[in-house]
């Protein structure tokens, strides 16, 4: 299926059943999924969906993940309040990643940044770039585990 | 290590070798680097580095992923001629996941197209979103594999 769509032109349209069907899931049953912030272009985070967590986020417009901690589907925003609505979805050419383009209610990291890449490696040193916007603390009670 | 940064203030450092080498990679000793355009913001790809890709990527500023596929080093545009140059490297909240803003010499995609992720989901049609800037035929010759 993916390498038969990879030479057709642009406006082509394939019933979408069919394509989520031949997505590549991992042993697991799982594809990761990166989230973008659909009008700052934002790399907000990457989790994972299972077959059952991307119908729900295609039908209701809610992001929602497979939790591999917890071994269940996570809805994004269920604990902490900061919940991913979808702008767009979007499959790589080999159908094994999803892109999600999401408008982010505050913080999209467990810790209470805005993303999760608040990392950066700076020649020998790894920085901290970016502050919690709000306390994890707040957004999770005592619990702080994502 | 990982638990340790999430309570850190913005502009703390740590020593890059102490950082990456907490790094979560799969039972593959692998993990995910999502490659996005430094400047527009465009999500290109989705690729695997182990930590030897990794350490030649931050060594020589040219980013060098893992092919599955072939389980070997992946210099990107080897082939293809279609490098990516680091432009700076990021990790996510957790250590298991890597963010590599790039400057992407033409098509990142293997069909040609500048960015891996042209189909989008429209409801109940799969559509193709971007028509190959180069034939794979000119990038690859008769061999299109990734």
């Amino acid at each position: 299926m993916f390498k038969q769509l990879e030479g057709e032109p642009r406006g082509e349209r394939h019933p979408t059943p069919d394509v989520l069907e031949r997505l590549k899931l991992n042993a697991d049953g799982l594809i990761p999924a990166i989230a973008q912030q659909h009008d700052t272009g934002e790399v907000l985070m990457l989790a994972w969906m299972n077959r059952e967590a991307l119908d729900e986020t295609l039908a209701t417009g809610r992001v929602c993940y497979y939790s591999r901690s917890r071994q269940a589907l996570w809805r994004k925003g269920d604990q902490s309040g900061q919940v991913q609505h979808l702008h767009s979805l979007h499959l790589d050419c080999d159908g094994d990643t999803l892109l999600l383009k999401v408008d982010q209610t505050g913080p999209a990291c467990h810790t209470g940044r805005r993303s999760c890449f608040y990392l950066q490696v700076d020649n020998d040193a790894v920085v901290v770039t970016s502050d919690p916007e709000i306390a994890p603390e707040t957004l999770y009670g005592k619990d702080t585990g994502q």
